[in-house]
Order: C-alpha cells, then structure tokens, then sequence
C-alpha cells in the first residue's frame, strides 16, 4: 500500500499551551488533524465557563482558516451539577490531574476520594460528561502508573455509569485493566508506542523523549502496541503533545513531555503498517473515539503517501525553538500536501 | 559527636580524565584522600606499560605536592603472563569493560567468555592481580547489572583464586550476590547510596544525576545502604567520580558520570551518622580496601567537623566549568581544614 487515507483523524489529547507557543503548535495540529481534546493545564487552570469560552477563542484565532475542532475541556474541581449544566455545551470532557503530578497541575486534587468527590462525578455521569484522568501516584517513578489501578478500578466501580479515560497509558498493567471494565477507556501517544526508558536514559540522557508518565519497560511497550494496533474499541489516539522551548529541554532540570503533533501520523502510519495492521489505524485514530465520546466524525480526511519525510530539527516562532520527537530523522510516510 | 577523623581514606574507582581536565579534579580527589584507584578508560586505552607510567607521571603533575597515591590500572585485554608480570609493581588491578557500555568503553570485551579470557584471568590471580569488573550487559537499562550476576557467577567459579572487584554496584541483587562467593567483592560509589531513578529522571530530569549504571529502585538503594554502614568487609567505596564540562551535561544527549571527588567525604559521613553508623566508616573508606587489595594504610588523616558545608555551584578551570553533586545545597559535615 502506497497511500492510505485517514477519516476526521482526531488527537484526543493535546497541550496547545496559550499565548506565542500556541500560536506556532496549534497551526501544526490543526493542519494534520481534524479536531482534538485541548487540555485545561493552562496557569491559571481552565476552570469557569468564561476561561473555557476565551480559552476556545485564542485556540480558534491561533488555528486561523483551518477546518479544526478544539474539544475543550476543564480542570477537575469539586464543580456543582448547576455549574456543570450549564458549561455542558462547551465541554467534552473534565481533566483530573492529581495535584503536582506533572506540568502545571498544581491545582489538582490532593487526594481521590470517591466520597468526596461523589457530587461531581455524579453530576457529570448524568451529563454523559467524560472523566480524563492523569493516572499516576507519586511514589516511585517507574511504579507511579501501575500504582494507579486501584484508584481506576475504584472510580469505575463507583461511578459505573462515568465514562473514565485512562490518559497516556504506559504500562502493561493499564492495558488490562481498561479491559476489565466497561467504563474504562484509554488514550496511547506515539511516543509510548516507540520509546521505553532505554531510550529516554539508556544510552546518553534524551531530554526531548523525557515525559510523564516516563516511558516504561519492553513488556510495557509491546503491550501498549498489540492493543493499539489490534483496533481494540477501548483505545484511542492522544498524543499528549506537550511543546517546550528547546532551552526548557536541554538545561539542567530538562521539563517533561514529547512534542509530536506534526510528525504523530506520519510516524503512526509507519509503526501500524510495521506491525501489518494499517487496515485498524483508522479505527485508532477517529473511529473509537467518536464511539467512546458519542461524536460525529468530521468531513476532513487527511491522505499519507510512503515517501521519505524529514523531520525538521526545530519549529520555530516567538525566538524560541521548540523540537520535535525525531527531529532530523527520517519517517517513510509523507502526509500529501 | 562532632569530629570524626578518617584513617588513610581511599576513594576506590575515580576518573581522573587526563590534561584540562586533570588538572581541575585530581587535585580536589587528593586534597581529601590518601589514594584512589585510578580508571584507564582514556582515549586511547591505557593498555601499555608504557601508557601506564606516562599517565601515572601526569597525573603526579595534576596531584602537585599533596600526599596521595595513585594507583594505576590497565585497561582489560588479552594480555600474556609475561607482559602482566612486566607490568605488575605499575599497577594495582585490571578494568574490564564490556564493549560501549559507558564513557569511553569503546575498545572493551564483546564478550566474557572464561575460556576465552582464561589465560589473562589465570595469569592475574597467580600475580595477585585484581579484575575489576564495569558490570553491565547491553540490555534493558533498569536490568543491565541484574542480567551480569551469571557473569560475575562464571568468573568466581572459573577463576576462584583471581580477586574479582564488582565495580559501583547498584542493585540488592549484586548486595545478595557478592555475600555468595570469596572471591568476590564490591565498590559502592556516593551516589548510588543517596539516590534512585526517581531523583534523575521522577520530577524534571535531572543531567547532573545521570551515570552509568543508571540509579535504580528504593529497595536496591536500601540494600547497598545496609552493607555499606553494616562495615561489611567485602564493601569499599569508590565514588566513580566522573567529571565532565557542564555544557556536555546540560545539553540534548547528556554525556554519563556524575562528579562527587570533592563532597564524598563530607556526604558520607553525613549518611553514616544518618544511620547511626559512624563507627562504621572507617572500614567503608580504608580498611576494608587495604584487606581487599593487600595494602598498608597511609599515614594521612582527614578529619571532618560537623559544621554546614556549603556545595559550590561549580568547580572552574580551562574556560569550562565542573558541576558537582548536591551543587548549592549544604550538607552538615565540612572537612577540617
């Protein structure tokens, strides 16, 4: 196969930031994809109904022209049903990060506690409004996933009528578990596909592979690519692209997260067709997302040819660099233009 | 107590580099130390008698009149009984390297073969001459020294008279294994006793924190914890020191080796009185290495005062500058001047 045409491809998990960096990240993801989870992590957080309106708005001027849907989100507090009702529209989901876990989540939620947090889950089951969950503990770092799944299986069993998505999945042990239960769901990035920590700090320190959740062992890898590339229902495509200025990468106390959007399908295409599954990327990319977050898909369709693509070694805006995941590598799949 | 004075203390595994380099760190490992193994994985090797004195002699320049030894090594190949007998009163052991497993290992074994190595390794246990081992195989980062027991195993039981150093361990298994057979024995360096991968790579990654073997799990530093204070005899420290320019640290592919000749004894001490095993120190710094290597104690003390220590951002010189572990923190012993 030469060519393979994606249908409303979405990314359902993005950092677009705010502000200069926004303006040189969103043009990038909005010119390969058809819409995306924007993510509410901003400083301060996205969380009242007019920070998600004037989010959406900045978010709307940095794409331009391009046929794009930001999905929008809000950073999970205690919110009333009221509250809730009312910013149901501009919503497609609620992003819960435990607090200090990772960029900008300071604000999060001290603990997880189902009773205490039972008001909000409950108003948001009733609205069919999706629960995106940062999964990780603050104990050990390799651990801090796998550490996890208790709280999952809590939230599931508690709220069964929640939609929970298990974000940037890195392990083995989030794999079955989003099997187990019907609530479950989860997002994979490209670079948990790709990367395990030997590529992170087994050979020189790789500032720019760095992220949270760290990328895990083999076995993790391989279970997060089977259960990708087998077009299981469950699983979707969010590249959890997290852009930072080259100088924030490469000093010392390098800031996490991979910055992917513009080479996420390429390199896609490249890893489902290594793995002789091309025929359910689509299914990984659109169709298990539209199921699991009850959307239509967009008419935006985006065709990859095999020709050699170069991925630039930076994007550049606002006298910063900011560097992509195999920058200056070559991928054998070219979006057509 | 508030002094404690260290018998004769030798720092058994350092990396001296050699010139600019030298001239800046060797002076600092000998201003607090009687003597110190020094490692032969210079570019090229040091593989000759004749490198071996030529290094020895630059590095007795970089020393100046401070009184410390340097005890030499050769960098592990096959060599003839002749030419280790040749060679014997230069140095104090062999460094085996596998092949590209870390800074300058390039011209290491492919392969521990004990048949192979066989007439190497018989001549040095007749001579007396101690292996010390980079134990590491090329596989995944967090289990490459695990997966090297079975090696260390084949060497003990091949070569039961040949002393077998296992250099800067950092797992439980390497604490089990090295208890298991006589002839084996153990460096620890500073770092592995203080942290785990959670420190370099669990919040932001953290370059100055990044060496070979990678810090592994809070169980594995547990365990090297314990042997260390216990006094056990099989345990000396050496700190594998690693200096390199701050910009080879801080930069996107993070050079390996962190830098602690000038903090060791004052973070040391720092830790064994954490573990109420000051008394125990003493053996971890010096005598257990005389015992090991057959070798009478100096007659230089160092005496530390429990008295803040305030660690420099940076060691300076040749235009470049050296950033030490623990760099801006203070740690509550300083070295008597």
């Amino acid at each position: 196969m030469n060519t393979i045409t994606l249908k409303s491809p979405f990314d359902m998990h993005i950092h677009f930031r705010d502000g200069d960096m926004m303006k040189v990240v969103a043009p990038l993801s909005s010119a390969n994809f058809a819409g995306g989870i924007i993510m509410p992590n901003l400083v301060p957080p996205v969380d009242t109904k007019e920070a998600v309106i004037a989010y959406k708005s900045r978010v709307m001027d940095a794409i331009g022209d391009d046929d794009f849907i930001p999905f929008m989100t809000l950073f999970f507090k205690p919110y009333t049903k009221e509250f809730l009702s009312d910013v149901r529209d501009k919503i497609s989901a609620v992003k819960l990060y435990p607090a200090g876990i990772t960029t900008n989540s300071e604000g999060g939620v001290e603990s997880i506690d189902t009773v205490a947090l039972a008001p909000t889950l409950n108003a948001m089951s009733e609205l069919n409004l999706p629960l995106c969950v940062h999964g990780e503990t603050n104990g050990f770092v390799m651990d801090r996933e796998s550490e996890f799944m208790s709280v999952y299986e809590e939230l599931a069993i508690a709220f069964p009528k929640l939609t929970i998505i298990m974000e940037h999945i890195t392990t083995k042990d989030a794999v079955n578990l989003v099997q187990q239960y019907d609530n479950l769901y989860a997002t994979i990035t490209l670079q948990h596909l790709l990367i395990t920590l030997d590529d992170v700090a087994g050979g020189m320190l790789a500032p720019h592979l760095f992220c949270k959740p760290i990328a895990k062992r083999p076995e993790d890898r391989e279970a997060l690519v089977n259960i990708a590339v087998s077009g299981n229902e469950k699983i979707m495509f969010g590249s959890d692209s997290a852009p930072h200025p080259k100088h924030a990468k490469e000093n010392c106390g390098c800031a996490a997260g991979v910055f992917t959007s513009p080479i996420a399908l390429q390199a896609l295409t490249q890893l489902f067709e290594a793995n002789n599954s091309l025929d359910n990327l689509q299914k990984f990319i659109s169709d298990n997302a539209c199921k699991i977050y009850n959307m239509q898909p967009r008419s935006k369709n985006i065709t990859l040819i095999k020709k050699d693509f170069k991925v630039p070694e930076y994007y550049e805006g606002f006298g910063e660099k900011i560097v992509p995941m195999y920058f200056g590598d070559t991928l054998s799949w070219s979006i057509k233009s």
